[in-house]
This record gives structure tokens, sequence and C-alpha cells, in this order.
């Protein structure tokens, strides 16, 4: 199950750029289960990973590549997680690596690994190896490639995921496109998430760890599935600057914001595909808090809502159930609530207005709102001016059916 | 569905404590959903309520009359929990305790008010109103009447919950009996669940608070059912004096401590009641986790994972994925984890041992542990000496089920 028609947007090539996949039968045959995207000598990139403090293999060895060299190669495995595998998970994730760089032609440590799948298992290096001549044997920057790299990366996602925007610096056409992956164990602080995106412009290194980061704030960081974190997620923004605009140096650069706004529209286009491609989810929720006393507080209330169980089997039903989602907003306020000034709406619909249900409003309109494939719910709390949103999506049968039979 | 065979333990009378309940017709007809414990001139009682910033009517006016008076009558109503209902909802609440009083003869501030059900609708007064002759005419202190008040405050619960023990304080025999709701909507600060407890001892008002304070904290704030925390939680002690036992006056007592191992394992039995007869609940978890830095570090990690659904679907499906666990565990921990230390044991079966899975663990093993009723799982960190423990339930489709149609 998925919220909506599955979206196939236009995707515009990187210059510098190009990707290859493979099914290595990691964990199933036949299907695509390795990907790799090469950088041109000169890109540059900027990483983020999990805040799990149980952190797989390939993100301890990813963050010591990073330091070491400019990656070259960004090595991606489905199918099987490489975490709580201990020294022997390590030394497969090095081998890969070595693996990965000598078919390519470039060094060890200019190969950066990522993988996502079932947790514990031993990473099957020998299939990952034999499958690596194919995965990198003539790699291309056109879209389907984009496309056949997203499709490789899946693991109980629905759907391919990939966006892309264009923007002009100096009069340089400049591209940013990405893919991702994720379905579960997906909530703020990444959870079981890949994206790995690019641009052909040229950014220094301090400017494009803040483009990641500001959008990755504005995206990742606002959805949630199921409440759970993940010991393998990992956002990347490369750029590799072949598109001809001069170096962006600084965060002050007027052409920071222009570009900062194409990764930023990518990274959400990626973060909502994933929410609507959600475990299970057939209803895509963007929770909107709003007069919170301060931002911490306002996201506190966003993501208790975002997560709570009950509103999400109501929202599942199309139940207007706004009492769960009041219950759920006080569960995160701390202190004394003047409820007096607390609305709610359902879609367009006024539910609760000072703390009670609004005399004309109607659980027919209530129903109607929570109907929708996409149902925005707003919640004004009345105590200051502080504002958070994020995306959920509801908890259905699909959801227990997907987790209760993953690994079977 | 209710994890294991439902129990019926014997209850021990408890002198100055009668009960009633009447099917009032507030939610759903012939249903009992009105319940009356009362108690006799010169009891004392102590209560808990819910964290939960949004506090129903009846919360408030309880917390006002109990600084009032000492409660003689407290009235219990299920099916609609008169939550976010403003100042209306307040007037019902306390319209309903001055009809109530008045058919009991006592002050309406000697009546407290509890709800459970449904958030956000008007409580039905009338209805109530007429209930109270039937409620209050002829209450009784046997057991079948603790049983009937504990059918009357169900709201999603499949079975009716109550627990006993008596214990010996200076020759004389002191019984401790209480009665339970609770089923969705569990968590630590209590969620949506209702606790009467009573005694026939004497205590005093500060070492009666200890007692609760103490249990409640290893009971239930151990439980989690799906996360949630609730608008009407409540929790009551009772104390009589009836039982002839000399007061207890101070918590450096003696018998204190005796009273509180028979309170605690009252409120352990009903915590314990509520966790198997989570919704949809198929399976019981004892999560303990050993070996942390420190007791908050303990805590947190037992939550995260109780909590968590992939560990709670995997429950579900009776699937040894230890993955699951430890990634939870990995969540909530901050900072630099030694995972060479961590071992990690399904029942019996150690796992995993220094963050990698054990070479004599076999998958058998694991499933055979999982397939029991009752789990416990083990998680010795290897930070330091601190220890937390919970009970939780696993999430299957009747949770789905249960709460998206609970309002059709």
């Amino acid at each position: 199950m998925a919220v909506g028609p599955a979206h196939h947007p236009d995707l515009a090539p990187v210059a510098g750029v190009r990707l290859g996949a493979a099914a290595a039968g990691l964990h199933q045959p036949d299907r695509l289960d390795l990907a790799a995207l090469l950088l041109e000598p000169g890109a540059r990139t900027a990483a983020l990973f999990t805040r799990n403090s149980l952190q797989a293999a390939p993100v301890h060895l990813a963050r010591e590549h990073l330091e070491q060299a400019n990656p070259r190669l960004l090595l991606i495995n489905s199918g099987v997680a490489n975490a709580a595998t201990g020294g022997p998970g390590l030394e497969a994730a090095r081998a890969a690596c070595r693996a990965a760089a000598e078919v390519a032609g470039v060094t060890a440590s200019e190969a950066v690994p990522f993988s996502t799948g079932v947790i514990g298992e031993p990473l099957p290096l020998a299939e990952l190896e034999a499958g690596l001549p194919a995965c990198l044997d003539g790699p291309r920057g056109d879209p389907q490639s984009w496309w056949r790299a997203a499709e490789a990366i899946r693991t109980t996602d629905t759907r391919p995921k990939a966006a892309s925007r264009t923007v002009g610096l100096d009069g340089e056409r400049v591209a940013v496109t990405g893919i991702a992956k994720g379905s579960g164990m997906i909530h703020p602080d990444m959870a079981t998430l890949l994206a790995f995106v690019s641009t052909d412009a040229a950014v220094a290194e301090e400017p494009l760890r803040a483009l990641l980061r500001a959008a990755t704030e504005q995206s990742f960081h606002r959805i949630s599935v199921d409440g759970e974190t993940s010991t393998n997620d990992a956002v990347t923004l490369s750029a590799t600057g072949k598109a001809g605009a001069a170096p962006i140096e600084t965060v002050t650069d007027p052409r920071f914001r222009e570009l900062a706004a194409a990764v930023e529209g990518v990274l959400q286009d990626l973060a909502r595909a994933v929410v609507t491609d959600g475990e299970g989810a057939t209803r895509l929720l963007t929770i909107r808090v709003q007069g919170a006393a301060d931002g911490q507080e306002a996201d506190r209330v966003a993501e208790g809502i975002a997560r709570s169980p009950l509103v999400k089997t109501a929202a599942f039903a199309g139940d207007p159930n706004w009492g769960r989602i009041l219950s759920a907003a006080g569960a995160a306020l701390t202190g004394d609530v003047a409820w007096e000034r607390v609305d709610l709406y359902l879609g367009e619909a006024l539910a609760v207005r000072g703390g009670a249900v609004d005399p004309d409003y109607t659980e027919a309109a209530g129903s109607e709102a929570m109907a929708a494939d996409e149902v925005p719910i707003t919640l004004e709390l009345g105590r200051g001016i502080a504002a958070s949103w994020m995306w959920t999506c509801d908890l259905s049968h699909e959801y227990v059916t997907i987790n209760a039979e993953y690994r079977s």
C-alpha cells in the first residue's frame, strides 16, 4: 500500500555523476540489490548519519573514509544492513570497498559503503563481490540509471524514489537530483533511510555541509512512519562542480540561497515520497503546530501527534477522532496549559475552538476531511508564536503484516 | 484477545468499603457502566492523576474535592471520558457528584468523580443521574461486588481486573484489595487507566501517599501497551482503619514495609492484568535492562524497547528479531556505546554476546523462546550497575482493528 498514485518525476542528469546497479542475490534472487554512484575527480561530498548509538559497520567505515578522501564511489547494498555484526562486519565492509574500488579504478578510501536491510545477518561478501563487475560495467548518467539505482536500494519500499530540480546560477543551468529509500523505521534523526543527492554546482566544503544540514532539517527530520530510528541511516550531498558556474565559497554568497532552495526541494520531495510509501500507509497527515511557546515545544507537540498510534489508527479508519489529537498534544506539553485558547482544524473544518468541540462543527465535516488521501491537521496552541510541522502516515493492518512477516 | 487464561483471584473484603454498580446506558445499552465505592467515615484516600496536560473535567474536580474533604464516595463511569469538554464538562461532573452525594447521604465534596471512555463527547448527565439509585441501592463489600464494579469500569478491556493481598499487622489481619481498568493508551505516567485500591489498615496521610507513590512506581509506571498517556488516569489508595490494627503514622514504622509489600503486590497484579489485556495483546514481554550507567539510562532503554513498534510486531509474529531490540536500545542510548560489552537474552537463549550474534545461538532456540505466552528479554549493557524493567505486549492486527473501529 502507499498513499495516492506513484510519482515518476523527470530527472535532470547531473554532470559528473554516473550510476550502475546489479542483482547480486544478497537477500533474494533476481532483484536489483547493489548500486554504485560514481563521482568524477574534484567532486565533494557531505554526509549525515543516524544518531542511533548502534551504528552499522558501513556507517563506521563511511565516516572513516570520508575523513580520508573525497569520495569517488558510493557503494550501496540492500537486503542486509551489516549492523550488529561486530568486527567481522567491519572487515566485510572494508573488503567490499576494496573490491569495488579495484573494479572502479579508485582507491579503497575513495569508496564509501552504505547498507540497508535486516540487522544482525552477515554481509554476503562473495555474492556482493561477484555482483560488482555488472554493477560497475558501463555506468551512465541518464534518468533511467538514476531510477535503476533507486530500485536497487529499496527494501520494503513499494516504489523507487527520486526527485530533481534545476536552477540557474550565473546563467548556468545547475541540476540537483537525488534518490532515496525508506518505508519503515522512519522518524526524525533519519531512521532507516538512505538518500543520495548530487548537484553539478561547485560548492566549497563548509557551504556544502550547511546546504545538507538545512535541507535535512526541513525534510527528513520532519517525517515519522513508526517512531523508530535505525542503525544505517545516511543522507549525502555531492557537488561535482561540472556545470560551469563559479564555485560557491561561502554561505553568504547570494547564489547559496538559490541552490539551497533547490536542494531543499529535492530532499522534501524525497521525504514526502518516503512517508507516502510508509509501511502500510494509506493516508498522509501533515501535522502543523502553531502558537507554541517556543520552537522546542512546537517540535515536541508535532512529534507527539505524529507518532501517536491512536491518532494513526484513527486516521486509517478515516475517523475524525480529534480527542486523540488533543490528548497526544497534552502528553507532549508540560506545565499549565490554557486549553480555552486551543483550536484544532481537521482539514478546513474547525473541530475544536477554545478547547472544546466547536458548536458549528459536524462529525460529517470531520469525516469528509479525514477521508482524503492527504489530511492537514492544524493545532493552534495560543501560547506564543512558534510553529513546527511534520509529515506522518496512518497505522494500518498492512504495517503489522509487513513487520510481522519481514524476515520470513 | 489477551495473553493466557483470565485470572480470577480470591478477593479479601475490606472492612469499611462497600461497592455498587449499575447499567446506566451511558454509551451502550445493557452494560454495567457506573460504579460507586463507598467509604465509611474516617477513611483516608491518596490519589495520583495523569501527567497529561489535557486533564479531563473529573480529574480537575477530583483534585478539588480531595483538597476539601476526606472522600466517602468514589463515583466512576465508563463510556464517556468527559475530557476536552470545557466549562460544560466541569459543570456536568459537578452535577453528577451533587446528585450522587444526595442519594448516598454524603456532601458533594465528599464525592470524587472518575470517568473513562471516548474523549470529547459530553457526559450524558440525565442517564447517569437516572442510574444512580440502582448503583447506590444496597452496596455490599463481598467479592462479587468488587468484581461487578471491576466490570462496570471496563472500556476496551476484555476482562475485569481485581487483585488482593492480606497481611498481619500487630496480629490483626489486614486486607488490601483493588480493581482496575486499562487496555489501550497505556504507558508510564499511567495512561488510560483507573485503579481503586483499598485497605482496612489505618494509615496517616503522609505514609498513605508514600505507599501509593512507591507501589505505583513499581507497577503502573512499568507498563506500556502503545506509548500513549491519557486525559483521565487515576490511581487511588483508601485506608479505612477498620481492621483494628493501630494506625501507621510514619514511613519508619516497621509495619509500613509489610503493608507496602502488600500494596505493591496488589498494584503489580493489577498492572500485569492491564498489560496482558492490552489492546490486541497475544504475548507479554518483560524487558529487563541491566548494567546501565545510571537509573535514568536504564529506564530510558527499557522504555525505548517496550514502546518500539518493530519489537512489538516481531513479538506478535514470534520472530526472534534481536536486531530490532538492539536498534531500539541504540536509539535510547546516547554517547559512545561499547557494544562489544552488550549481551542480549531472549528467554534463556543468549542471542547476542559482545554486540554480535553468539556463535552457539540458533534461530530455533530464539523462536522457541519467542513462541511462549510470556517472554523475558534481558539486555546487559556492561556500562554500570543500574537496572530497570518494563512490561509490554505485542502489537497485533487486533490493536489496529480495535482502535480503527473504537467509535463506530
